[in-house]
C-alpha cells in the first residue's frame, strides 16, 4: 500500500496510539459493497457522517446498522437545524473526497457508543480502495471527541425465501432468486428456509435422501455467496411453531380455494401427474397443501420481500390472502408480502425444454466442475432448422443465447454473437466455446466458495444450527401474537 | 356401623396401633369400583392376596396399580411354585370371605415397598360394604410381616377419546362414548381430548364462541364421572407437538385417500354442504383433513384404544393405515389402535331423525333441567300412525322407547311398555312420564356433578391446565421416537 492520504492517516493515529489496520479492496462506494467484499457483517462497519448543526460543522460516528436519531441529536445539542454536508464543504473541510471520510476530520466528533459494543469496526481511511480496521477500545482517543448515545438500530425488511431440496440447485435457480436473496441480503433481515417438510410431502419415505439434498442445498446456499454472518439459513422442521401456524392456517383456506391453485396443477405437470384430475392424485395432502406451508413459512417471519422463481407467485398470492383474512378476523397481525421474481424468470433447459430442472436432466449445476460444464454446453440444444454455420439462426429461446444473456457480463460480445448468429456468420462452436468460457469465469468462484464449505463440515453444521435457533426465535414471536390474538389457549393460560 | 367381623378386626389394628378409619359404601366386589364410588385413584388402593409358596401360605399386600412380580418373588423365596389360595382355602385360613381380605391374616406377610409411596392406603376389612382406610406410616407393624420389592406398576393399555367442542353434550353423546371412557378409566391410561382445533376447522373466525364450548364439553365430561384424578382432560392447542405430527402425517395420505374417508362426507352433510362436491365444497382444508389431525391425536398417545360414536369408525381405521405405512416405512413406532363402539351407536332425535344431534334441534342435553327435560319429552316424537291410545303402535325407532331402552333400568317395565303399546294398551302420556322418571333419575347425579364444578371454575381451570402439561409430556415423547426414527433433525443435532 502507498496511498499517501492513508500513509498519512495512519502516522496521525498512531500519534494517537489508535490501534488499527488497513484492508485493500476493489474501488467500491458502497459500504455493503465492502462489508461483502472482505465478508463481516454490516453491524461491523462504520460510516463518519459530516453535518451541518445551526452554523457549525460536527462529525458523526455511528455503526452501519444504525441511524442517527435526529431529534434526539438536536436536542441533546439545543439545535434547531441539522443538515448532512454537500460534498464541497465535505471536502473543503476534510480535505477527502466524498465517500471516503475517515475517524479524524478535526471537527468536534460525536460517536455513537454502539461502535464500541464491537471489539473491531471498519471504517474509512481517505480512500476507496482501502479500508480501516479499527480496534474500538482506543476511540476514546480522537480529538474532540464525545461517545454518545444517538443512534438506533436500522429495523430492516424482512426476506423470508428459500428451496424445497430435491437435489443440487442449478443456474435456473441463480437467476431465478439465489441472485436477489445475495443482493439483499444486506438491506434486508435475509431468513432462508430449507423445506424438508415440503420435501416429505412429495416422499416421506426418503429421509435419508431428503437430508442428503438439503445439505447440498445448503452448500449450494453458502457457495453463492449468502453470508451466515449476515443472513439466516435454517431447517423448516428446527421450527415446530411453523408447524404450529400451517396448523391454523389449514383451517382459513377452503378447500376449492386450495385447489384452485395454478402452482399445484403446474407442480403435479413435474411431478409427471395428471394435473387435470388434482382431486384423485396420488400426491399428498402434505404436497396439495405446500402452499399453505409456504404461508406459514412466510408469515412466521412477517417477511416482506420473497424472492421466488415465477412459477411460485400464485403461492405468495395465497400467503397475501391468508395474511389479510387473518388481520380481518383478529386484528392487524401480519405483514402482507411481496413476491419478487427474478430477472430470469424462467431460464430454458439444455434441452431446449421451457424450464430447467434437475430431474429433467437438462440442468447446469452449480457445482458442475469445468469437464462437465464443458460436456453439458457442448450437447446444448441449439437451433434446430440450423444445419450448417452459414444458415441464419433463431436466437431467441435458443438456450445458447439464454444462457449467454443472463451469464455472460460482455454485452458487446453477446450482441455481435447475436447478430453473426441471426445472419448465418457464426459456428455453434464459437458461440458456445464463448458461452463456456462466461459460465466457467460465473461458476469459478462458486465452486471455490462451495470447496471451502464442504471441506469444513463442522462449520456448515454450526451454521445450521445456529441459524435455525435463531429463526426459531422470531417465529416463536409471531405464534405468540397469533395465540393472543385469537385467545385459543386463554382456558390453560 | 355394626358389623361385627369389621369391628373385630379395628380392635386388633387399635391393639397394634395401626392407625385406621372405615369408609362405607354400596356392596361392591371390585376394588376399581369401590375406588370410584369414594373418589380416589386406584394407585391408593391395595389388595390382600393368598397365595400357596410351594408347601406354605404367604400373604402379599400390593397397590391397586402394581402387579407381582412373580419370577422374583420366587427367586427371593427360593420356592419353585407360587399359586393363588382357592376361595375355600382362603376362608379356611383367614375366616373372612373371599372377596373381603384385610391385612391381618395371622399368616407370614409381604407388604410391597410402593403401597408406603402414599400417606394413606385403602383396602379390605372384612366386608364387602366397608372399606379400610389405613395410614402406610403405621404398616411395619403388621405380625410376622416384612416390606420387600415385589410388584411392578402395571403398564395399563391407553385410551385416547375425546369431543369437538361444539356445544353442550346430549344423552346420544353418552350412550355413544361418554359412557365407556368413564367405564373404561380406571382400567385405562384416559386421556380425554378437548378438540378445539377440530373446532377452529369448521371456523376459524369464532375464537371465543370456541372456548365457550370447549368449556362446556369439559364439564360435561365431569359431570358424567370423568374422574380427574385417575383421567387425563386436556386441551388440543395446548399440545404444539401434536400438530407437528399431524403435519407430517399429511405428507403420509393422499389427497385421493382423504377425500374417500366417508366421514368426510357424512359430515358434509351435517354441515348442509353438497357431499357430492367434496372437492369444490367451502369446508376449509382443515375440515378435510380432520381424520388426520384425529390420527396425530390418537398416535401421539399411542393409544390402544378409541371409543368414539359410530360415525367416527372410518377416521379410526384412516388411523391405522397412517400407523401401519409410519411403521412400514421406518420400523415399529405406532400401536395400531382399536375403534370401540358404545353401546347405543347412534341414537335417535327426538323429533325421530336419524342422529341426535345438538345442531338438529332434536338432542336432550346432559345438562338439561327438569323443566325443560319434561317439555321435551312431552314434544317427543312417537309412532305417527298411532292416534289414540287404543291404537298398535311401533316401538322401534321410535325415540321414546329408544330413549326408555338405553336409559331405564328397570327392564320389567320397559317391556311392559313395549308390550301394551304394541297391542294399543297403553297412553303415551303413561310411556312418556315413566321416561321422563328414568330420564331424570340418570340425569339427577349428572346434574349434580356438573354444579358442582361450575361452582368451582379455579378447580376446573386447574384440572384442565394440569391435565394438558400431563398429556403434553406424553405426546412429546412418542414425537422424540418419530424424528428418532426418521432423523428428520439429524442434520442441526
Amino acid at each position: 500500500m502507498n496511498n499517501k492520504i492513508v500513509l498519512d492517516y495512519s502516522q496521525r493515529l498512531k500519534d494517537l496510539n489508535i490501534e488499527h489496520s488497513f484492508v485493500e479492496h476493489p474501488s467500491l462506494t458502497e459500504v455493503v459493497d465492502v462489508m461483502n467484499f472482505i465478508g463481516r457483517p454490516i453491524s461491523e462497519s462504520s460510516a463518519t457522517l459530516v453535518m451541518k448543526a445551526d452554523d457549525r460543522y460536527i462529525a458523526f460516528i455511528r455503526r452501519g446498522d444504525t441511524e442517527l436519531d435526529i431529534p434526539k441529536v438536536k436536542q441533546m445539542l439545543g439545535i434547531g437545524s441539522l443538515q448532512i454536508a454537500s460534498p464541497t464543504e465535505f471536502t473543503k473541510l476534510t480535505g477527502l473526497l466524498s465517500g471516503t471520510a475517515h475517524f479524524l476530520t478535526g471537527l468536534e466528533t460525536l460517536v455513537d457508543k454502539k461502535v464500541l459494543e464491537k471489539e473491531y469496526i471498519y471504517g474509512g481511511s481517505g480512500s476507496l480502495e482501502i479500508t480501516t480496521k479499527y480496534k474500538t477500545e482506543d476511540l476514546g482517543k480522537i480529538p474532540n471527541s464525545q461517545i454518545v448515545d444517538i443512534a438506533n438500530i436500522k429495523v430492516k425488511p424482512i426476506i423470508l425465501t428459500g428451496d424445497t431440496p430435491s437435489g443440487k440447485l442449478h443456474i435456473g435457480h441463480y437467476v431465478g432468486t439465489l441472485e436477489n436473496r445475495v443482493k439483499l441480503q444486506h438491506e434486508y433481515d435475509t431468513y432462508i428456509l430449507l423445506a424438508n417438510i415440503h420435501a416429505y410431502a412429495n416422499d416421506y419415505r426418503l429421509a435419508q435422501k431428503i437430508n442428503e439434498n438439503v445439505y447440498q442445498v445448503f452448500l449450494d446456499n453458502l457457495a453463492v455467496g449468502i453470508d451466515p454472518n449476515v443472513s439466516t439459513i435454517y431447517l423448516e422442521s428446527g421450527i415446530p411453531e411453523t408447524l404450529e401456524l400451517y396448523s391454523y392456517f389449514l383451517t382459513m383456506v377452503t378447500h376449492a380455494r386450495a385447489l384452485r391453485n395454478p402452482a399445484i396443477k403446474d407442480e403435479l405437470k413435474y411431478k409427471n401427474l395428471d394435473p387435470a384430475n388434482v382431486v384423485m392424485s396420488e400426491a399428498s395432502v402434505g404436497f396439495i397443501c405446500y402452499p399453505i406451508l409456504q404461508a406459514a413459512d412466510i408469515l412466521g417471519f412477517n417477511a416482506n420481500l420473497v424472492p421466488v422463481g415465477e412459477d411460485q407467485s400464485p403461492v405468495i398470492e395465497q400467503t397475501r390472502e391468508i395474511a389479510r383474512d387473518f388481520n380481518k378476523a383478529y386484528g392487524d397481525t401480519f405483514a402482507i408480502p411481496e413476491a419478487m421474481i427474478g430477472r430470469v424468470p424462467r431460464l430454458v433447459g439444455t434441452d431446449g425444454k421451457k424450464k430447467m430442472s434437475k430431474s429433467g436432466g437438462n440442468a447446469i449445476l452449480l457445482s458442475d466442475d469445468e469437464e462437465t460444464l464443458k460436456k453439458k454446453i457442448q450437447a446444448c440444444y441449439t437451433d434446430p432448422n440450423r444445419i450448417h454455420a452459414t444458415d441464419t439462426g433463431k436466437v431467441e429461446g435458443n438456450p445458447v443465447f439464454e444462457y449467454h444473456r443472463a451469464f455472460n457480463p460482455n454485452i458487446e460480445e453477446v450482441k455481435d454473437l447475436e447478430d453473426r448468429y441471426r445472419a448465418g456468420k457464426v459456428g455453434d462452436k464459437e458461440v458456445k466455446e464463448k458461452l463456456f468460457t462466461a459460465l466457467n469465469t460465473f461458476l469459478k468462484p462458486i465452486r471455490g466458495k462451495r470447496k471451502y464449505y464442504e471441506d469444513r463440515p463442522e462449520v456448515v453444521k454450526e451454521i445450521l444450527v445456529e441459524g435455525t435457533k435463531r429463526a426459531r426465535k422470531v417465529v416463536q414471536k409471531t405464534l405468540r401474537k397469533v395465540k393472543e390474538k385469537t385467545g385459543i389457549n386463554k382456558l390453560i393460560e
